[in-house]
């Protein structure tokens, strides 16, 4: 049954609503929400398993692949990691309220920049179930009302997920509606829900590129881009070789399939003959799979050629770009066109070029001799993130719970007028 | 002669060439810039005056209203204001570079989230050629290319200015594109522009709510939305009514053309009895048409009844509308439901109605006995401002040099690996 404008719509509105009474909200109150969240996941996963279980029969029935089943799959286990999940969430600092600048005007009225909650945020989002469980704590932490958009494989753990989340939230007094989810599970009902600017305040597309390239492309709404990454390790001529060789395959192969994985190997020329060699050898015994530039398939004839697609590709695969550059600009000069605007690392001895190469790439996160892969609000101390911002307005790079908060400028006089 | 997509494409990769070379410029050499433009201003007055009368001319020759034609018009006077502004903007401080947040991680990383520029600012707005020159400066300043596309009645004077601040930008050694005129007057340039994702990092569009909603829906580069004003005053039961009465007729009256002035008054029907008839005889006299509820009429019989269009009106005329409200509550309820989140302000003695009034508005700024008309970013001390943004994602309120920035994380290791 396709889903009209006007269902999407209702949530919107009731999900506004929703956002009014959660805005003025204790960091208590909130937590003991999540708290209880928390509690209900656990007490009620019969419910959820069973649920879980017809969307995975039916996943199977599909001939989907093992890979993906599994990531559609409910554990007793993973209940208890979301139900850790939001414990976490409820530990954090509220951002709310937080003073960010203040101080007395000469005229005598008070003045302060506060952050309040962004209202309604909408979530759209593939494959994973315990996304909705991390994006519901974070949103209500925030205290923003969360439109929850998942994909229709899991729709039926989702629709569970979010009845004992709104039964919790509910049973600590907050609006049920702190939580939906957006009805309709066709392609009908996310066009519906980019189309609602005023009633939804930001949409965060988490998933491939083709799903976030549709929601910036159709999106009134505005919209947060998230999670491709296209990263670089640089290694330039004054790096510990050694190093170099255990950034990149850490970088590379530690884990392929998320965003913060490299996917191009640009190499000084001056230490081309010495590190080519060895970074390849390093890679074909880790099962990478080269496409070079002919600077790296003269020394590895084996590598594949590498082609315009090859530099601009997010492989998400033991694929990796390899090329020689004369020069640390020139280095950055293929970052800044090619780049996702994710992550970028040099690898170098130089405090000089190491300051040229944080001054002069344009991405969300830069790396001084260390893996790509530390782009992670986890490990950046946050807490859980809702997503890694590869965008340059309201946030860039992991997204905690600041990152889902607007500001408001207080002012007060006894009478002024201008 | 219609504009091609491949020219205004052709300026934005020329603006983010040059964004490339300003991005690590100091601040000495930003400075240098703009105080070599500000003279610049001032040596080549007669060229700048003599383009400026050909607009001129070519206004009245089309029967230009002369409250339009005086705002096109440059003088001598207004030249130095415009150089003196460059000035100003040469003493704020650089935004780029300011460290947010920082901290070493448990593993020995250093951490740390720096101000950086967005990169190509492009700038679309109406009639004032003043807007040319302020908005170069503060993008320079913030290590912003300016990619800007004024009215067609300015072409001759913007491209005239434009032209002087390119030959100032060079001479300083900076590249001449750190400011351009984006190709064309007709309303393609524009749609153009809106469509240059991945080249332009944001448009601010600068004018009326018409130009401003068609920016919005058919950009797929990001917007800040600015400038729409439908401000409120709310008198509380517990108001000093004297106070009340100033505020309402200044945040009315005291300049009605811009978006900070109020166009609504909510009052408390408990003081409603004594309150209306004072403010409305002091409204009568400041020259206020008033669109009034029932109540309203009941006191005023010469009002106009309001409708619902008046509820949402951003008038910028000597209008007023004015309703009762039975709450704190009901008044808030009343602004989310019509305001266009600029600026709302509360009078009362209570503070528990002023916490309840800053927790449960939904807007860019709440004044609490005091003016709406303070919504300024030179009231607030920042200095010169872009524009007022009324949405909730990346900056909210008068934007100064800080709100052109972007961020990015920078971690320097010795050598980690995940």
């Amino acid at each position: 049954m396709q889903v009209s404008a006007e269902d999407v719509r209702t949530s919107a509105v009731r999900a506004k609503r929703a956002a009014a009474a959660l805005a003025p909200l204790s960091r208590a109150a909130k937590d003991a929400a999540l708290l209880g969240m928390a509690d209900a996941l656990l007490a009620r996963a019969d419910e959820l398993l069973a649920a879980n279980a017809e969307d995975v029969a039916a996943a199977q029935a599909a001939g989907t692949a093992a890979a993906m089943v599994d990531r559609l799959t409910l554990t007793e286990a993973r209940l208890a990691g979301m139900a850790d999940g939001l414990r976490q969430v409820a530990g954090l600092e509220d951002p709310v309220g937080e003073v960010l600048r203040g101080r007395v005007l000469p005229n005598g009225m008070e003045l302060r920049q506060v952050r309040v909650p962004l209202g309604v945020v909408g979530i759209i989002y593939e494959a994973r179930p315990n996304v909705t469980v991390d994006a519901a704590g974070l949103c209500l932490k925030s205290g923003n009302a969360a439109l929850l958009r998942g994909s229709a494989s899991a729709v039926r753990s989702n629709t569970a997920l979010v009845g004992v989340l709104r039964d919790a939230a509910e049973a600590a007094g907050l609006p049920a509606d702190a939580v939906q989810l957006v009805p309709g599970v066709d392609h009908e009902s996310v066009k519906h829900l980019m189309r609602l600017r005023g009633l939804v305040d930001v949409l965060i597309p988490r998933g491939g590129a083709g799903l976030i390239r549709a929601v910036v492309e159709e999106s009134t709404v505005p919209v947060i881009e998230t999670g491709v990454g296209n990263c670089h390790v640089y290694v330039d001529a004054t790096a510990d070789l050694d190093m170099a060789v255990a950034i990149a395959i850490n970088s590379k192969t530690q884990r392929v399939s998320v965003c913060n994985s490299a996917e191009t190997l640009l190499v000084h020329a001056d230490v081309a003959d010495e590190f080519l060699p060895r970074v390849l050898a390093a890679l074909t015994e880790a099962g990478v799979t080269v496409h070079g530039d002919d600077a790296v398939r003269a020394v590895a004839p084996g590598a594949l050629a590498a082609t315009e697609d090859d530099w601009a590709a997010e492989y998400l695969s033991l694929d990796l770009a390899v090329r020689v550059v004369p020069s640390l600009d020139a280095a950055v000069e293929h970052i800044r066109a090619y780049s996702s605007g994710h992550t970028e690392a040099i690898v170098t001895r130089s405090l000089a070029a190491s300051r040229r190469f944080i001054a002069t790439c344009d991405s969300a996160a830069i790396m001084v001799n260390a893996s790509t892969r530390f782009t992670d609000g986890e490990r950046f101390g946050m807490g859980a993130e809702i997503g890694i911002s590869t965008q340059k307005l309201h946030a860039r790079g992991p997204m905690g719970l600041p990152e889902l908060t607007s500001t408001t400028w207080v002012g007060i006089g006894d009478g002024h007028v201008v």
